[in-house]
């Protein structure tokens, strides 16, 4: 047995979805499409080092390079079907394998996709990329572009946790396998797939929250050519995090922290009600947080006074990193 | 302008499929895909210093990193629609960037394939994974297993060429440059995309030749659960691959030596006729050079007596690569 051999063995399960024909072992796999739907395209990279600690562990590595692109695939309203992998490591370690295998099934179970192919090659890095192809219904695609003057910007969830617990971590103050819930949200990120589809037909634009709210809100209010204001106050924070943190910087990371993935939309003013009805239906917090404004500019208050902030970037592309 | 503003310029071009709703620059790219067919996901990486030597030009890259993915598309009589990338690189160089993407859009743009999305981080080493969906007339898929006791084994153009080439360039025997046919096999490999789509209603079974005629060959009749007998002096070479290596050289590298992206493919007996029929229409050569046997072994014969190949291999995940 080779190693190709014992990599396959790793990433071949029975197939639960009938509408895949052929899966992995070909030259290629073949779906059937759902009539009348849209297919959507997602590809995100996870590498050693840049985007997770070298010693985070490979059921978490695999768990989280299937999350980071159901999170983009919730952003657009659709329903994840199948993925590729393309998979380079340092080694072939079978319990790296095992580990790394149960974590990636793991997050796509919940979603009921199949691994479909992909590729597994040697490099001086363990780097993970994933594709997911999903669906979607051709009237209700969420995209950056849409939001209006007046518009409620909303936010799912608490922010700046997994930043926080990424913080903990490079400080080395808490150990990876420590019991606590900041550290979990960066390990174990969940995307909001089923809440986006819900809020679908009434937002008129989303964006999936990685590389920071502040970041992140910028590249959807540009996409939809207006700007934005936001109340500092009002960005959700656990309180786990404000506890561990003192508010301050409980709201740095928050803004700037990267890692969330939760949701970020707008909705038409006046829909106040909405949020209750989105939050009580996915047992999830819905927080208004600002408006979208004419001035091609974010702005940020804090308790209604303009507060300077310095958005620090978050540039996977760079040194810095996370 | 950042580094990631940067990276956008060179790979967004304007659209030219109608069926993209969506490109680069949402969190997902939205297609359309066409009624009654299939589709077909294929993804393979390339890692600088395994796939490909550290120092070929960033064109020939991006040009090798499509094709090797379009010749899997190929092997199941696919057309190819849409792809999306994966660039992990140690450095975010104009130049290198430049050249990289118009060997990608000059690959792309022979097939009509447009880059819908991807991303792009920062490593220790460049590596490229592609992502490709096509679709596919679900009466007419090409797949490994189908091929029947006495079938013809057939095999288009020439075989050897690339593996030769590469071993020049190893060698430091000839530079990348050069005015070699051998070498331009390596540097920009053509998927017999248009040929497989001819084959796929007569065809039993096909797959891309990537690792090397003999182990391409006997996936495929594992996966047919048969047996083949093939003989030496019917693959066909080319006169440049012979004269510069002699006979004996060139049949190993035709064997073993991976990299030619010429398609294996099984015929049912008697149709030796459609042979010259595929040639004509599609300007290649194609040989028959064996037959499929209920044996479930690959026999290799010389002028007709038993010859005893062993086969190196040709792991990309492992020490030794190409």
């Amino acid at each position: 047995v080779d190693e190709f051999e014992l990599i396959r063995r790793y990433f071949t399960r029975e197939l639960i979805d009938a509408d895949v024909r052929i899966g992995i072992g070909d030259d290629g796999a073949v779906m059937r499409p759902t009539t009348g739907r849209d297919l959507v395209a997602v590809m995100d990279t996870l590498v050693e080092g840049v985007h997770f600690p070298v010693d985070l562990g490979a059921a978490d590595i695999g768990w989280r390079a299937v999350a980071v692109n159901l999170s983009d695939i919730a952003a657009m309203a659709a329903t994840p079907r199948w993925m590729t992998l393309a998979l380079t490591l340092r080694e072939a370690n079978p319990d790296w394998l095992q580990d790394f295998s149960s974590g990636l099934f793991a997050a796509a179970e919940e979603h009921s996709i199949s691994l479909v192919g992909g590729d597994t090659t040697r490099g001086q890095q363990n780097i993970i990329s994933i594709q997911i192809c999903g669906d979607v219904d051709p009237d209700f695609i969420l995209t950056r572009a849409g939001a209006r003057v007046r518009d409620l910007i909303c936010v799912s969830g608490t922010l700046g946790d997994a930043a926080a617990g990424l913080n903990l971590l490079q400080s080395n103050s808490v150990m990876l396998d420590a019991d606590n819930d900041l550290i979990r949200r960066f390990r174990r990120p969940n995307a909001r797939v089923s809440l986006a589809q819900t809020i679908a037909p009434h937002a008129s634009a989303a964006i999936d929250i990685s590389d920071g709210l502040y970041g992140d809100i910028q590249k959807l209010l540009r996409a939809s050519d207006t700007g934005g204001r936001i109340e500092l106050d009002s960005i959700p924070l656990s309180s786990t995090l404000v506890e561990q943190f003192g508010l301050d910087r409980a709201q740095q990371f928050a803004l700037g922290g990267g890692d969330d993935y939760e949701l970020c939309f707008t909705l038409p003013a006046g829909s106040e009600a909405l949020l209750s009805e989105f939050s009580q239906q996915h047992t999830v917090r819905i927080s208004c947080i600002g408006v979208v404004t004419d001035n091609h500019k974010l702005i940020c208050t804090r308790q209604g006074e303009p507060f300077n902030y310095v958005d620090q970037g978050y540039h996977h592309f760079g040194a810095s990193g996370s």
